[in-house]
Formats: structure tokens, C-alpha cells, sequence
């Protein structure tokens, strides 16, 4: 199997943490180590360093290439401009069919995702992985809703195609966007959506042959990977980035196509998608907080706090995030979380670009 | 006249900004200068720098001459230990009395209070000071009350003594203590109560033998302090203040003497007892919060920011408290300003004396 690690993110979301001289990947939000090594780690077993690749901004290629050392420098791709996943999947699809030919099954998932189960993933991608080898099929892994998350895009299952042990594959019968709260209150009790994850498996000449259909100007892009070797590379995407369309994987081609089919997946799973999802992923102290950094608490309970240098004392507190570091400090309710892109809109909008 | 500058502070209630090392009357709460620098060029006019007194805890008597320059340095005056106000004024009356004899008047201020009205101060002061060599009372400001205020002392005034243009000069009735909700309400109604500023006037013959008689162990304090010159003055405090107990004025004096008068005073005033009163000093921004430093709000009011060295970002918040310092950021709702002891309590029980 090969790996494909995307690591295109901006990392607004948390700001003042993430900058635009560190994006999200980079931060150690769900423990010691970045999201990045947690992901590098996370398919080992799966797929052997040299073949995994890491898409990432020209900018944090060299970043990149010192975080993870296992993977060897010349997998590590910049991309000139971020242009969302399509030319992301379509780049390590060209580069990869180069490589190892368009038999191989790949696996494609983001640098910045929380999993908090690996044996379970490394099953359920071994499922989807034996799926792929046998049918023409675009595979996403769907993971069972635990709440009524309006946050996340759902895929709604049909029929059941294979079943290894308790590993399902199912038809995916649609993608459904961001529902409102009711609708994802009836998705979870229904049992027939689950959340999509944006973590792929596909046979590399079945998704090539999608991006060739549905992703515009993508054609020309593959076949000028595939006639360059790695020094030529940059030059090719310099040149083709500026015209392509910034699409996502999901809407420029799992929602188009026909042969979609998702693995049912049951391990802890967040797309750490804002400073609320914290709450997931560390562990709650005895007041009910969850704390990376020192913290005082007078009846606080609820609140998400990080601060890696300095002190955080709270009085009368529920349910805020505080996120302290060198440059600013961040005071909002955990349901408000998102809400930091505006902030940082705002910055960057009055040039505040010190604080950005 | 005599001023005489109590600055004794150990400035808790500011924390983090105020600490064991620096504390309340060293900040520029209010503005650009420090509180004490404030109060030192608020009685600029009244008194000469020569005639001015000030009072504060022997670590600080080099911080407090470099604070106010035209202050000379042998009038900062170090008290081995805090002993609340009853002492500060027996050793403030005691070296002015024998430096410029028992029957001038001296204006007794805190280090670290506000006042709003510079002028109206003067002209309050001044009618106190007429009062004051005519008749042998001890006259405290009294402060019209614009709120039914719990957090402060009252006097109940009597009948009027004298006038003088718009200013009066009442007698007192009775000191209380700070009043429920119902009580501080029904005051503000009644228009018989003053809040009780803590700001003193009185002839030192006058408030010498008050102390002599009211305070236990200060009969010998004034006597040693009087026979000795100002190279002296450090090991009789030294000796005496450990035996001294600790009494505020208002306890020891003022509410048990019989010759007590007033002045009703209605310039803007604030003890700035907790960060909730800086609310009272800076002025609202246009979305309605008192800040400090750089703040960014996304539908945030009513809040108190101060964060000099970083920007505070917030979202959705109402009537916080949000301080930033080097060392540690503090969070609370406005009306629970006051228990930031709690917090300074904790840290110091649990030996983080890092951040005290």
C-alpha cells in the first residue's frame, strides 16, 4: 500500500497557536507530539516510509521534511499555492503511478486529524484496502456519529457489498453537507449516516481516471507529473497550479461519481476542526477542564485552556476556551470556537500581521 | 498644610499585574502614572513636595523616591512590617509634629485611590482644612454615593457645622460598616450616608492625642519617634512596630472618638479595590469595554481588558475581567473580581511563589 498525507493546512482555526508560519499540523494539540508525527506514526505498519508521500506548501517543505525523519526527503512535495485537496490527491496520484505503477492501492489522509484507536484503523484500513484490490470503487472512510455533530459533511449508506469479521464495506447511496441540527440529530439516531472522515483508499488507476473526468485541467496535470522525474517536479506545478480550480476531493469527485463505497468506522475520530474539539481529545482533570499548560481554577468547570508558558487563573467560568501564548491571548465559549476565523479576518484585514 | 501619602499596600486584589513586588500604587491603573504618582501630583497646590509625607513598607522606599521625584527622600518613610493604617498615621503624625509643630494641618490620602476632579478636590479639601483650625475634630472626606456600593464603609452625617459656598462641613453620626444590598440601597435613597473615603483632615495636635488615647501602644511610638531625629527614625520603628497592632484608623479612631466631622464630597472617586473598579476610571471604547492595551472583539461588552505586552482576542463574551501579563493571564466575571485573593491564596499555599 502507499500513503498519501496531506498537509496543505492554513491552521486559522487555531489561531493564536497556528499562524501562518505554523500551520495546524505542526502543533502538538493532542499531546506531545505534532499532528503530523501523530499521523506519520499512525500508518506504521501500513505502509513502509518510502512510500509515503507528504503534500504540503512550498513553504513548510523543509519543516516538513525534519518532522517526520523517517520519510525520505524527495517524498516530501511542495505545492506553489494551496488550491484545496483535488490538485493535492491528483499531485500524489501522478507522482505515485510514476513511481510505483497504477495497480497499487493508496491511502489518503489528512496531517491534522485525531484517531484515537490505531489497531482499530489499521484493521479498518486493511478492510477497506483488501476492497479496493477487487473493485473499481473510490473508498471513504465513514465514521460512526457520536453526537449530533452540524460540523461535519455525512455519507448516507446502501447496501452492504463485503464483510470481513466486523469490518463492513458499504454503496454509498449519497454525500450529504453540513446538516442542520435536527437533521444530524435524525442521521444519528437513524444509523444510516455516518460522518466523512476525507481519509480515502482507491486504487490509483481508478482515481486517476476520476480526476481525468471530473477535476478541470487535471488531465494535463497527471500526465506532466508522469512525464517528469522528482528534479523536474516544482517546475510542472509552478507552472500548472495557478489554472487549477481550488476544489476539495469531495466535491469535485466523490460527490460526481458512481462507484463510491465507504468502510463503516468505529475508532475515535475528530477532525480537530477548532479549539472546542480539544474537549475530545484530552483528557478531562478532576474539575471537568481540559488543561495543556498550568491552570488555577476557582469554580471553573467546562473549559478548554491552553497556555504552554505562562499561568492561566479563572474565577466563575464555563465552557470558554483560553488559549495563551507569546503574541495573544484568545477568550471565547467553546460553541463560539470557529469564530476565530473572523478574528483573525479581522487582523488581517487592519494589517495586524505581527499577531497573524 | 501637611500631606501625608499612606502607600502600604500589598496590591493582591491587581494580581497578576500587582505583585508582592510591586504593588497596586506602583501601577499605572489609571492612566499613564502610577496610582501614587497620581495621588503625589493631585495634591500639587495644596501642600509643597517639602511638607509631603509618605509612608510605605521598607522594601519600597527606593521604588517610592524614584517614583514621585520632587518628593525629598528623607521624607519616604520605610515601616518595617504592614500594621494596617492606625500605625502609618501615628508615625506620619509623629515626624510632623516635630518637624513643624502640633498645630498645622495635615491631609491624610491612600497611595492608590481615585479621584476623578482635581479642582473640585482642592476646593473639598480646602473647606475641610478652614474647618479644621478653627475646631478641634477629626474630618474625614465623605463621598456622595452614586451607587448602592457594598464593598464600602459608610458615615451617616448630622447636623451642618459649617458652610462655605456649595461646601459643607456635617457632623458624623455614626460609622458603618459595609452594608447588604437593601441597606447600601435604602442609603443611596435616604441621602444621609456617604460612602467613607478614607481620606483624613485634621490639626496634628488633634489627631496626636486621639491616637494617644485610642491606639494601644502608641503613646510611646509618637514620644520615641518625636525625640529622635531623622537618622533615628528607622530603629525606633524597628523596635516598636512588631508590638504595634494591626488597626486601620477608621477601626482604632474614627469610629470610637467623639469629635468626628465630615465633608460631603462629590468629585468622581474610586478605591480602585479590585479590577472590576477600573470599570470606573478608563473610559468605554465604543463597543463598551474598558481596555488597556491592543484587544480585538467579535461581540464582546461590558468587559474590563488589561493586557499591556499582548493582544487579547475575544468572541461572545460579556462583563469579564481579562487580564495578561508576562507571567499569567487571569479570566473571572466582573462581579467576582474580588476573589482573585482566593487565587493569590492558592498559589501561595501551594509554594508557586514564581507567580506571586
Amino acid at each position: 500500500m502507499i500513503a498519501l498525507i496531506m498537509a496543505g493546512g492554513s491552521g486559522t482555526r487555531f489561531w493564536p497557536v497556528s499562524t501562518a508560519g505554523k500551520p495546524k499540523q505542526f502543533l502538538p494539540l493532542a499531546g506531545g507530539r505534532s499532528l503530523l508525527a501523530e499521523t506519520v506514526a499512525r500508518i506504521d505498519g501500513l505502509t513502509p516510509p518510502e512510500r509515503t508521500l507528504i503534500v504540503t506548501g512550498e513553504a513548510f517543505v523543509q519543516r516538513t521534511r525534519r518532522e517526520p525523519p523517517s520519510i525520505p526527503p524527495e517524498n516530501v512535495i511542495g505545492e506553489p499555492l494551496g488550491r484545496n485537496t483535488a490538485p493535492c490527491v491528483a499531485v500524489g496520484t501522478a507522482v505515485a503511478t510514476a513511481r510505483w505503477g497504477g495497480d497499487e492501492v493508496m491511502l489518503v489522509l489528512p496531517a491534522d486529524h485525531f484517531i484515537g484507536d490505531r489497531r482499530r484503523f489499521h484493521e479498518i484500513v486493511r478492510a477497506g484496502e483488501a476492497y479496493c484490490r477487487e473493485e473499481a470503487d473510490l473508498v471513504t472512510l465513514g465514521i460512526r456519529p457520536v453526537a449530533p455533530e452540524t460540523g461535519y459533511g455525512y455519507v448516507e449508506i446502501g447496501e452492504e457489498r463485503r464483510r470481513a469479521g466486523d469490518v463492513a464495506v458499504h454503496a454509498v447511496r449519497r454525500f450529504v453537507e453540513k446538516p442542520d441540527r435536527a437533521t444530524a440529530e435524525r442521521y444519528v439516531a437513524g444509523g444510516r449516516h455516518l460522518w466523512n472522515s476525507g481519509i480515502f483508499l482507491w486504487r490509483l488507476c481508478v482515481i486517476r481516471e476520476a480526476i481525468e473526468k471530473h477535476v478541470p485541467g487535471a488531465a494535463a496535470l497527471l500526465t506532466a507529473i508522469e512525464g517528469v522525474g522528482t528534479g523536474g517536479l516544482s517546475a510542472v506545478l509552478a507552472e500548472a497550479y495557478p489554472r487549477l480550480p481550488a476544489l476539495s476531493i469531495d466535491y469535485a469527485v466523490m460527490e460526481k461519481a458512481e462507484n463510491i463505497a465507504t468502510v463503516p468506522a468505529d475508532f475515535p475520530w475528530s477532525d480537530v476542526g477548532s479549539w472546542n474539539a480539544l474537549g475530545d481529545l484530552l483528557e478531562e482533570d478532576e474539575e471537568g477542564n481540559c488543561v495543556a499548560g498550568a491552570h488555577v481554577g476557582v469554580d471553573t468547570t467546562g473549559c478548554i485552556i491552553s497556555s504552554p508558558s505562562r499561568l492561566v487563573a479563572t474565577i466563575g467560568l464555563r465552557n470558554l476556551v483560553l488559549v495563551a501564548t507569546q503574541r495573544a491571548v484568545l477568550v471565547c465559549p467553546r460553541g463560539r470556537a470557529q469564530e476565530v476565523r473572523a478574528v483573525v479576518e479581522r487582523l488581517r484585514e487592519e494589517g495586524r500581521e505581527e499577531y497573524l
